[in-house]
């Protein structure tokens, strides 16, 4: 037997819920403006990177975000069988990159920090490097192969997900929700209720904007805009496609990545900034990102430029989620996903249906609980 | 009594023709694919700039720039008085700054050759330009100031001229045309034909793609490629605007230039790249602007990145146009006029309209007649 849930939130989060969700039997809709197209997602690079996401301070996000990496074969797997879609999921590892003597010694303090976490890393010169990655400028300090972060790419997989949730009978509501009142119920911006049993809120830097979330017990949730690029292949007559694995760099103290994808395009990302809620595409986040991803790989200038755009991650004070029962009846939250919602949609997506269901879930996930 | 003349392109040479020869009594159609809105015209900066467009070995092109200039003030009148519509013309003069000692030792030289061609411009210190430009970087090894360079909104132009060849009973077919025959007649590429008693061409970088003209005695015409930023104004909560006048620099040899727009925005261009006809937008020329136009301008950063285009100059061989009757019977041209379209609009038009008029014009314009 299943319940009726509401799922508040159309970015990965949302739908992989929904999607898990009607798997286990429920009865699901999806409420949000633009199901699969706007939110952090869909701006996203869609790296998988627990390892070179290891920040000093956050093991036990790291943690969080190896287990969450242990999902993505089987998730994927399933997902590309349930929608009958290719979500371009790419193992092909990464390489982290330093460009001058400082940079090195960050790579270095990081695998070491890496290696006491017990993560594989591997210290590389830079011919090394440029055996992995030809593309690489011949100025850099060597770097670091990380065979354990892969990635997806995100705009595939938000349509993949969609389709699943068609054919698992997911409904889709195309609004904006208000407030959650008692009930649980959903109000939305054009005056409709709609209630259920339960509510799972999974509306990323959407959610501040709710009404009736006060007493929920969930964290303050501030916005981390990201500026991001979406470089085009190269001329058709290029024999290669520019790179063939994810390629991370820091240029004088500064973090860019470059993810190809398999039509040989290549998304540059991306800038870390605490604007409050500013969208625009700022000219000197976007000379930053160009600047640094031609640093380290000099042909990016022969790329086309396809797309400049913003997101707004949702961070909460520690920079970790919170997945679980709020303090309010029937309510759940999956929120604050920060620059990991891709990675981790496939296991908050199991907790939240573990959570629904009445299963047991690990302490790893029950650390997560909001209230 | 008037001629019937068919003009082949709808960029500002194209408009502003149509316009001129509508007012002296012809029965005007323009042959266009998208009339006002494609072509170079539509991507360019707008400025007006005999002096700092002034390059050595170039006197003769220099001289046709300034007379090009003495047009503008009495076509702006005379355009927005016909169309209703304000073009941004604006005279409030251009600096150039330099930004190393040899950038500086460039400009000096520069001035050396406006002066001795009898231009007006001065030599400014840095601190000069600030004081006349207070967004300059405090890094820059002062300029020039060039009073008699101006602009006037492109965009703004185009959608005048439009309008007042409209007034001006202009009749506009959008399509391609394929080829010139005796008559003299155009042949469109959905096989319309149209015969008229004149023809204009002025179809820019299109006209290579134009059967019929081998015998026209016009030289070859090569697509020069500019790559230009459209950057937004700062927030709205900003006293004033970031430029109140045009300020172009020499960054390390390269030029760039940062014209101002009435609503605040700003378009930085524009790089000269011989690459056939392609048009992508690339990264590596994005990134040029940028760092060019932050160097001189550190505010640019905070601008929003509106839009990144690029356009095809059509440039002769010795980058002067060529306006005057073709071998052919009954075909004037007015082509060639790469980086100078806009300022050379005005005195085209009214040398197209004698010239079909069959009254004289002066010397430095016969000296343009391709054949």
């Amino acid at each position: 037997m299943g319940w009726r849930v509401q799922v508040v939130g159309g970015g990965v989060i949302g739908l992989a819920c929904a999607w898990e969700l009607s798997r286990n039997g429920h009865e699901v809709t999806v409420v949000a403006p633009a199901p699969g197209r706007d939110g952090a997602s869909w701006v996203a690079a869609g790296m998988l990177a627990p390892v070179t996401e290891a920040h000093f301070g956050e093991s036990a996000l790291t943690a969080l975000l190896v287990e969450g990496a242990g999902h993505w074969p089987a998730f994927a797997a399933a997902l590309e069988a349930a929608s009958g879609l290719a979500i371009g999921y790419d193992t092909a590892g990464t390489v982290t990159v330093a460009l001058d003597a400082s940079d090195r010694a960050s790579l270095d303090d990081l695998l070491a920090y890496q290696h006491s976490l017990g993560l594989e890393a591997s210290r590389r010169s830079a011919s090394e490097c440029r055996r992995l990655v030809p593309a690489l400028s011949p100025a850099l300090r060597g770097g670091l192969e990380v065979p354990g972060d892969h990635q997806v790419d995100n705009r595939a997989l938000l349509g993949a997900l969609r389709q699943a949730c068609g054919e698992g009978g997911v409904t889709f509501v195309e609004g904006r929700v208000t407030a959650v009142e008692n009930g649980p119920a959903l109000v939305l911006d054009d005056g409709r209720r709609s209630a259920s049993d339960r509510i799972v809120l999974a509306a990323g830097t959407g959610l501040p904007s709710i009404d009736g979330l006060a007493a929920a017990g969930l964290p303050p949730l501030r916005p981390v805009k990201g500026h991001i690029l979406r470089l085009g292949p190269p001329d058709a007559t290029s024999p290669v496609p520019l790179l063939a694995r994810t390629v991370r760099g820091l240029v004088h103290g500064r973090s860019v990545y470059l993810v190809p994808r398999p039509d040989g395009s290549v998304v540059v990302g991306a800038t870390v900034e605490e604007r409050g809620t500013d969208t625009a595409v700022r000219a000197g986040a976007v000379y930053e990102l160009l600047c640094d991803a031609r640093t380290i790989v000099p042909a990016v200038d022969e790329l086309e430029l396809l797309e400049a755009a913003t997101g707004l991650r949702p961070a909460t004070p520690d920079n970790t989620p919170r997945i679980g029962w709020t303090a309010l009846d029937g309510v759940l939250a999956a929120v604050g996903h920060y620059r990991n919602g891709i990675l981790l949609a496939p296991l908050t997506a199991a907790a939240v249906a573990a959570l629904v269901g009445r299963r047991p879930v690990a302490p790893l996930i029950a650390s997560l609980a909001p209230a």
